[in-house]
């Protein structure tokens, strides 16, 4: 099952993607549908041309793992750690699956980092590896994009991660069934105008979604809604030499196979 | 004036508070009395004995600063910073003014922070400093308890910063004019059973609470009732030596001249 947030008529409202139709499911957002909500099939829309909203608008918590392929890790400098790194982004950097990304004049260092986000559908605290199992609610596609100069500012990452409006999430949560499992292996790549930078498969992750669950899930309460952005791969831009960064007019797209798809234009803001 | 969340009948609401009485203002937090809503006076209730809330129980951010007063930058060995440390916790870890902080079972080194919080009152992004000074609705007392050995795992504290239900905030907003400003300059001060460990004044800090609305806010918007944790002074159990941490049976007195005060019993988990 495929499920998604979408505009329409300046509101939102959750859908269920069959083919190529939207089925309006009458709540919200898909953060309502995981959260119990009353839901029954209603009008539908055509896939094609659909505005999607973020996937979950407003997740009490966007949690991120900043080291978790090993060949980023590598390119990095770093040795493969014990634990997962971990910090988070708020609600408000979250845009749709084909919204612009708006570059803030105030960076020189705008960066893509494509990543497999695990949905919450349960609240879970303290979880074992089965209700860890059980709260990944599916997957969807996500882009961690940074401003590499105000991530390095400080010791803690989050000034680089937390600009408004700039985190792609979606377009869809698909469900662990429909990609094998809660630990799928599957390719993700980012590509910046046609060029790929990003290539790996989600099953090198050192710590798997429901690792991370598990592990998250002992400090603090998961609830429905919430997305776990699980790392990203080597190939980002501060690691090329020469770096690369964003500066308005490229087209990124972010992709994970049998999940979806991300096509974002980056506007100079 | 002050304004705070209590507990009444199993439901939470927002009250005034005036002299020994707290006026009921007919919406359930003063997240929703800051976002706009209408508000009249109803029911009063007597301030001896009462629950209080967190004061605003699920704002969109949490923005934490990490090293802000001069004296505990220096007890940690690091220089004074050019821009400031930001990390974040989610909204599941606040607790009223007088809830039990539970101890997790997985941490040993579980230790208090005393801070001076700024509650956000307008949306505002890329303020200025008039537009930030008209932002800060009032302040508030916060601990953030901290999981040391957790927040020394990887090189992003946010770990050791995020245990469910840890987070004291409260009891209530003061706003501006009663404290002398926008940049108060008070004392704080944090006890665990009656003996002082940390003793400072708001004024020492490096940032001050325009400053950080300004720098926050250029990276994102900051909603009505957000919560910016203005860092904390020297004392912390971390730096003492011996080093000192929670084991469940303390009292933790958090409190700052002119705004208020925290008392939290510290039970094992």
């Amino acid at each position: 099952m495929k499920l998604a947030t979408v505009r329409v008529d300046g509101r939102t409202t959750a859908v269920r993607v069959e083919g190529d139709v939207l089925i309006d499911l009458g709540v919200p957002d898909v953060g309502a549908v995981l959260a119990g909500a009353e839901v029954a099939d209603g009008k539908e829309y055509a896939l094609a041309g659909a505005d999607f909203a973020p996937l979950v608008p407003q997740p009490s918590k966007v949690v991120c793992v900043g080291l978790n392929y090993r060949n980023h890790i590598q390119e990095m400098g770093r040795d493969l750690p014990e634990y997962p790194t971990l910090f988070s982004k708020f609600a408000d950097t979250l845009i749709g699956a084909y919204d612009d990304i708006v570059r803030p004049a105030e960076t020189s260092e705008f960066d893509w980092e494509a990543e497999l986000a695990v949905v919450i559908g349960q609240q879970v605290r303290r979880a074992d590896e089965e209700t860890a199992i059980a709260a990944i609610a599916g997957f969807t596609v996500l882009n961690d994009v940074t401003c590499r100069d105000w991530q390095f500012r400080t010791r803690e990452w989050l000034q680089g991660k937390n600009w408004d409006s700039t985190t792609p999430v979606g377009p869809w949560l698909v469900t662990p069934d429909e990609v094998g499992g809660p630990r799928p292996a599957l390719d993700i790549q980012c590509s910046v105008n046609d060029q790929i930078m990003q290539k790996d498969n989600t099953g090198d992750l050192l710590f798997d979604p429901v690792d991370l669950v598990r592990y998250v899930s002992t400090m603090i309460r998961l609830n429905p809604g919430d997305l776990i952005a699980t790392g990203t791969p080597g190939g980002v831009g501060h690691a090329r030499k020469p770096q690369v960064f964003l500066r308005g007019g490229e087209i990124v797209v972010t992709q994970i196979e049998g999940i979806g798809r991300l096509e974002n234009h980056v506007t100079a803001g």
